[in-house]
Order: structure tokens, then C-alpha cells, then sequence
């Protein structure tokens, strides 16, 4: 019996800045339903005030205590252990930080998928304050992403070399980290095994769900790649689109 | 009963442009011992050349073939295997390589300490090379370096994170390799059980030649760290410095 929605964004309700094909509708059902829903993104090269303004601009509805975000997650982490981070991650994220930063103090990194960040003096600064005993966090391990028409490198790589050259291992926060689902399903009071994540990327979203306790759901929309669902193992399946995915939602849910 | 010598030079002779202590009537000794002597290095910010003009200098009396360095070898490997690599090293380096270097025909991708040359833009470059197929080839994989009062990231970091974002492993030229130590040891025509080698870095210079079968010994020098001795296996010991070095090969060469 389903009793929560965890939803991936890209690639399930839009692609690029356009929603998909019965998206608006499907959103639509689930909201009647009552079904409480968190919407969970490793986007990391944005703020999520940016990210509501751009679901508003597509009329997607989103409540700010319904967005659940790999950043977000982050800063309560280091709100509760009391850290204060050097930051190595994309501009367009610094805002979401910006009540975080100082100079002095620092006693944890945090790194994420940082782009033309990634200089060499920036490296060398995480890996002095690691060092010097600061934690170690990052917003995923992605190892890279379609960037137009080629790959680039993901924030995983600069990860691991930080790992390498201190010894040190990283705490991951966001998809598909088994604490990241964690506490987006005890956001909603509900159990994992009464939750289902939707996503259209077969490894983050859908065993990484399915790892963590929860129903995975597959869409194909977005990243999927022909094939994907033959890698499904577990409390998983595969349907067409978000439309489909309600559909079969709200069958579950009785 | 050791026949031959290898000697690590930053850390060990001089520090920055500054002889250590000691380190010249080291020199003066083991020269008159006629023991044969190579100078092994992974230094990737300098030629070859530039660097003999500062052991110069510094009154140190280096013959060019007693100059083992990675950059050398990298140099002969890519040549042997008619490889056309794509450079991310040093600025400081580049001329060893003048001759070799093309834009177009890349079918191999060498990596050193590139220093402030490690931005996310030519980190994407190697990347995308090595996914066309490129061989992967590094001047070594150390984790880090000291750095005037500070320590800075060497080039295994980034090695490191290259091959977690291809699945491919790269070929080592320099220290640690055991083959890399096998051609330096070959040269002085010993076996590696006659031949010590002196190092600053625990794992680089002293477990990596113990490793490649070769008496390894560590100076309380340069890099060297407070407990770097109790990290020490196999056929090693540590001494204070050059002079004690040289006093106990002297010892140990009958």
C-alpha cells in the first residue's frame, strides 16, 4: 500500500525548460489524491528558489517544504553538526549558501559538481582544510553528464581525487545515498516501503530507491536509454511516463 | 652488500634552491666511494636540463646520464609505442616535449603535476580523449607535495579522478613503478638486492623501491612527516638525513 511520492524533476515533469506531455495532468490527479509528495533533485548548479521560479514559470505548482535537494539535505547537515564549509560548487549555487559562509572557522568541505570551479588553487584549499581535519561532504559522485553535445566531467572525479590525496572518504549527500531517501521519506511520515520514487534515471533514482527500502518507478522520459527497465531488480517497474506513473500510483495507493 | 645508488633529489640534497645541511660532504663522500649513482626523480615542473643548471647551481655535481627522470621515460615510451600524446603537465615541462607535441592524431594523454594547468577545461579534455580511446599514460600518482610552507596537490589526485570518470587505469611511468626502478637500476648495471635507494616519500621513494625489490631508506627531510618511519616495511630503515644516509651505505657497501 503506497502512502508517499518521492518524484525525480528533470526528465519525468519536463526536459530542458518544457514540460512533458501530460505532466500538468498527471500533477493534477496526484495533488487530489491528498498523497503527500517531495520533489527530489541532485541539481546542484542551482539555488532551489530558482528552481521554484523555473516549476512556476512551467505552472508546475511546487511548494518551497516540498522541494527535497541534494543542497538542501547538505545545509541541514551541516546546521546539525554545527560545520561551517568551504564551498566547492557550481556559482549558480553559491546563494543557497550565502548564510553559511565565512572566512574563518572552516571545518568541513563540501563539493559538488563545481564546473570551471574546479581550479587547481580551489583543490588545494578543500584539501588543506581536509587536512587540517575538516569533514568531507559531497553532493553526489556522478561521473559526468551530457553537456550539449559531449560529456564533461561530473563533481565524482574532483571527489574521488580529494579522497585519494587525503585518505579520507567522503559523505555523500543527495541520489542515490540510502540517508538521502531516508530522510525524504521520514519528511512525510511515512515508512519506505510505503513510498515510491519515480525517476527516469534507472541507477540514482530507481535501485537507489529500491536500495533504501523504497517502490522504484521508471519512467521513459528524460535520460532513459532503451533498455534501461532489463536492469531492474527488486520492488521496481517500468511505465511510460509520469502520466502512467500516477495512474498506477493511485492503484496502489487503494 | 650494496654496489649502487639511487638518489631522490627535492627533499633529500636541497630544499627548494637551498642545499640541506650536510648534503654536499654527503655527496663528496659517496663520489669518492665510486659507488655508481643515479639521480631519480618525478619532478614534472622542470626539464631536464633546467633541472642540471640548478643542481649546478647549487654546486652539486650531476653528469646529464645520471638524471633519471619520469618525464624521460615518458618520453621514450611514447615513442617506442608511436604514440601522440595530449599534454596536461607543467608549463615548466612543455619544452622537453616540444618535439613531440601535435593537435592533431592524439592517441595518448600524459599527465604530471600540471600545476594551475589542472583547470575543469583541459581535465575535460583528457577526459573526452581517453573515452575516443586514447592511451592513458601519468608521471607518476603522488598525493601530494610540499609546497613551500604548505602542501599542494601533486599529480595522482588528478590521475586518480580521470580514471574513475573512464574505467580505464593509467600506465605509471616514474616512482612508484616497478619497472621504472628496474631501468634505473639496470642502467648502474646492478641487481635491485645491491641497490638502496634515498627518498623523502615513505610510499613513493621508500616502500615503492622496496617493492620493486631494492634496500629502501628514508630521511627525516624534505616531505618526511613525524611517524612516516612506523609506515615502513620490508627491507627499509630511516636515517636523520643525507649524511647519516650516506655513512650507513658507505657501512653497508663493506
Amino acid at each position: 500500500m503506497i502512502r508517499g511520492v518521492l518524484l525525480d524533476l528533470s526528465g519525468v515533469l519536463y526536459v530542458g525548460i518544457e514540460p512533458l506531455p501530460g505532466a500538468h495532468a498527471a500533477m493534477q490527479r496526484l495533488s487530489e489524491s491528498g498523497l503527500p509528495v517531495r520533489y527530489i533533485t541532485n541539481t546542484t548548479r542551482k539555488t532551489s528558489a530558482t528552481i521554484l521560479k523555473q516549476l512556476a514559470a512551467m505552472q508546475f505548482n511546487v511548494k518551497p517544504h516540498e522541494l527535497f535537494t541534494a543542497p538542501l539535505a547538505a545545509k541541514d547537515y551541516l546546521n546539525r553538526n554545527q560545520l561551517v564549509p568551504y564551498l566547492l560548487i557550481h556559482p549558480g549555487l553559491e546563494p543557497e549558501f550565502a548564510d553559511m559562509e565565512r572566512s574563518a572557522g572552516i571545518n568541513a568541505i563540501l563539493v559538488g559538481d563545481a564546473g570551471d570551479g574546479f581550479t587547481y588553487g580551489k583543490m588545494n584549499e578543500a584539501f588543506r582544510h581536509l587536512r587540517d581535519g575538516a569533514e568531507f561532504l559531497a553532493l553526489g559522485i556522478n561521473r559526468y553528464f551530457k553537456d550539449g553535445d559531449q560529456f564533461s566531467l561530473d563533481a565524482g572525479p574532483f571527489v574521488r581525487a580529494l579522497e585519494y590525496a587525503t585518505d579520507k572518504q567522503a559523505v555523500v549527500i543527495g541520489k542515490p545515498a540510502v540517508e538521502f531517501y531516508i530522510s525524504a521519506v521520514n519528511s512525510i511520515n511515512c515508512r519506505p516501503e510505503e513510498t515510491i520514487m519515480v525517476g527516469d534515471d534507472v541507477e540514482s533514482d530507481v535501485l537507489g530507491a529500491a536500495h533504501a527500502g523504497l517502490y522504484g518507478m521508471l519512467v521513459r522520459t528524460g535520460k532513459y536509454c532503451e533498455g534501461d527497465e532489463n536492469r531492474l531488480v527488486g520492488h521496481t517497474q517500468c511505465v511510460n511516463d509520469i502520466a502512467e506513473a500516477v495512474e498506477e500510483i493511485l492503484k496502489m495507493s487503494g
